[in-house]
């Protein structure tokens, strides 16, 4: 249903299927749960990349995955596109609504329906905020292990769209490692459960396809999480070395020595001065590179480990060593880092975070490119990174009202993503492709690995219907024979150009 | 295409639509490897569950992921079912050929391409054994964790198309949490890449869909595994304890104090009678069931988690604890427990080795149950598991001389696994559903479950030739409308209906 003819429509006096669908919806929600109002509407135009704003036709605020189910099956009935919304906290555009479509939020579905430890799990709804299941599950003695810098404020929902990493998916892994079960309402409307409550199910492990599938498989409407037990010790260290190259090189010794921190972080040292000129925390002066190397687990194990780790970093040129004494240093070390992208808004008017992974033995090598595409470029790029992972979060610095500015950034951080791609890695680690990268996938997979995620999209969603226009750059007509493209979607492509 | 139709367009006098394929094969394989002799062919009428055996129409060993190619291609071309099989050693028939069909064997696909350390991960072709990737490792101070009982001899691919766990997958997971990346070709026989180098892949994650998918997706051709460094130090523990009870509890008690052993594993009375008969592995006397517990990681933690272990089975009844000193003790601690599944046949002409998964917390019930089960229909039942992941290996005893046995021993298997589904298991932990539990997929999964299954199914087979018949109860027409089920699917219930 494009606004074309939802205008065509409307001219000739009819209800639009649009306008039928609100009916459905009201009729399935409670009072106040349907907003039309263009005010409000505009609230949800956008998610955390705020570069790509389009203001929805409607939002529906459902509180039970019934109520999600009775949505989408209007929807599908009536053909009209929607997107599932969490706390919108995305980077990658993966929320961002359909100018004649329906964004369905999940804000009002936040209860904790079951903290079972002696299962190590618990049962969450999708708007569930990240940290609140760990605020719940502490008095127990566990966590849930995904932290995104974020997790004050994303949800649970938000992070199995995007299967959200986080500073500790060195050593625990992304979201996909940390959900047992789901229930979805798949795009036709069917309530179905994926997963299992015992370890390995039988059947396809559909689980893994549609965590990370950034809601373009289904609405999850409940989620059981694996909660770990919170470590007896976390030692947390500081390192200040002369440049990034020291550092990197020290990572690879502590990885190459059987070590797997909780995590490795590195910056730069213009993402040192951002975040020392944020929050004072008091990094090495004079430091080209900082390593926050945390390790967690049985004391006697990390007493022994983090000697090994303060050897290494020594051994590569560390002049500088600080170890918390307490949680409150802890505290001050990571505020450092975790502040680093808001931070970096002090140095800069204007920055693009990007988002890319290289295998950890490339770091050196990607790293010296892209200090040279920044000195032959004169665009300024602060790195911060998962260093562990060999997920890079470069943020490119610019300011908007400098003519061409914008263009010459964009431009540094499309080649950063071309550098990750030639070294064997992937345009994003954790952010997602969402709206944002659509133009890059088809530079990191050929045809046919596109055409069989789109059968997989087309099994889903055959009518086109859920989150259109994400992720895939060519998403070809459900149902026409591979090999024999002969049109657009018309609900991604011709869609999407209308908008942006 | 069916034996009916075979028959009839060969007495109708011209080549059939598999005389044209083999045709096809010859010209793409090297010479001898197609094969139709029919004293040949009756080689592969099984894999590792025997009671399930139909001889294939043409059997082919291709040695490149391009001649696997071109076979799947030919098999698309002419609509001809195939079946793909690794080493033939798994338990759920899932390598079952199909009558007028192909068999295409990956065991000439035995190269190991690349160890990488550095990267921490090897790449392997289908056919290698499970243990060779060790072994090459092994040198490098790596492993490949996922052990499967029959690791000496079952291929990785094989491993992948089950999601293969095995003792220790406790601590370290299934097949699916080793496998980084995969070239697989789709039934439509097109070769693609699943996965990738880095950590986090966008689009689907269809690899952890294909892991597990039984050879119903496509074959895998080169596989990507993920190498773990050889812990530093291993112990492992022998505890006898009066009963199943005291020993499920001591599980309990193990898990809730927070440690995660590599591996536990229970027998009952019965398999260390058998064990003992058949490696005289010296288990403690009169012991109503062992644990074998194994710790692994650093050696300052292992020291100390170990001795929680030892109090923690004291505390629930061991009566005997033996520590193994060496690796020739370790190795004659886990004989006992690997050869009990082989050693069941010294009690007994006959057995079942039924598998089936139970939350952990659910141990002492289902086993209570079981033993009821056992002396109410007078079947004995010994029970071998993974007694940390609640992965049962019940071994039904029966004579097959004995008019009926057969039958009894049958019905108290699947009541076993009706126990597993009513308690919020499954059905299979680690065998797979193949062959022989397509009938109770159905009891364990709803209908709109299994469609969205099946929507999959269908989005890489639309023609419903890979490794039809298996897995799925009720496969439906791939592009029939969900909820208007005319007919079966030609090339599956029908075809094996042929068949059994």
């Amino acid at each position: 249903m494009q606004s074309a003819s939802v205008e065509a429509e409307r001219a000739a006096g009819g209800p639009t299927a649009l306008d039928t669908a609100i009916g459905e919806f009201r009729a399935a929600l409670p009072d106040g749960a349907v907003i039309t109002d263009p005010q409000r509407l505009r609230t949800y135009e956008c998610d955390g990349l705020a570069s790509h704003r389009v203001v929805p036709a409607v939002v529906v605020l459902p509180e039970t995955a019934e109520q999600v189910r009775d949505v989408v099956r209007a929807c599908a009935a009536h053909e009209i596109p929607f997107v599932a919304r969490g706390s919108g906290t995305g980077l990658s555009g993966g929320a961002l609504p359909h100018s004649s479509g329906v964004l369905v939020v999940t804000s009002k579905m936040r209860r904790i329906l079951e903290i079972d430890t002696a299962n190590e799990r618990a049962v969450v709804e999708p708007g569930v905020i990240n940290l609140d299941v760990t605020k719940a599950a502490a008095p127990h003695g566990y966590y849930f292990a995904p932290d995104p810098s974020s997790q004050q404020v994303c949800s649970v929902g938000g992070n199995v769209a995007e299967n959200s990493g986080g500073a500790h998916c060195l050593k625990y892994g992304f979201t996909v490692n940390h959900i047992l079960g789901m229930e979805v309402v798949t795009p036709d409307g069917e309530l179905v459960e994926l997963g299992s409550d015992a370890r390995d199910a039988p059947g396809y492990d559909l689980l893994g396809a549609f965590i990370g599938s950034e809601g373009t498989l289904g609405v999850v409407t409940k989620i059981t999480v694996r909660l770990l037990r919170k470590p007896e010790s976390v030692q947390t260290l500081l390192a200040g070395f002369p440049s990034t190259d020291e550092a990197g090189a020290a990572v690879s010794a502590i990885i190459a020595d059987g070590v797997t921190p909780a995590a490795i972080e590195m910056m730069d040292a213009l993402a040192i001065e951002a975040a020392e000129q944020a929050v004072q925390c008091g990094y090495p002066d004079g430091a080209g590179a900082v390593l926050v190397v945390e390790l967690d687990g049985p004391a006697a194990e990390v007493e022994h480990t983090f000697t090994e780790v303060e050897r290494h970093c020594r051994a590569h040129g560390a002049f500088e060593i600080r170890v918390a004494a307490d949680d409150a240093e802890r505290a001050m070390i990571w505020k450092g880092r975790k502040s680093a992208f808001a931070a970096v808004g002090r140095i800069s008017p204007d920055y693009i975070v990007q988002d890319g992974v290289i295998p950890r033995t490339a770091l050196p090598e990607v790293l010296g490119r892209i200090a040279r595409l920044s000195s032959e470029s004169g665009v300024r790029v602060a790195n911060v990174f998962h260093a562990g992972d060999g997920n890079l979060h470069p943020l490119v610095l610019f300011d908007d009202a400098e003519p061409g500015a914008g263009e010459r950034a964009e431009a540094v951080s499309g080649a950063i993503l071309d550098l990750c791609i030639e070294h064997g890695g992937s345009i994003t680690g954790e952010h997602g492709v969402g709206a944002d990268k659509v133009k890059y996938m088809g530079r990191m997979f050929t045809a046919d690995d596109l055409d069989t995620m789109q059968r997989v999209r087309c099994a889903f969603d055959p009518v086109g219907i859920c989150n259109p226009g994400k992720v895939f750059p060519t998403p070809r007509l459900c149902g026409e024979v591979p090999g024999r493209r002969t049109g657009v979607h018309p609900l991604t492509e011709a869609g999407l150009a209308d908008q942006f």
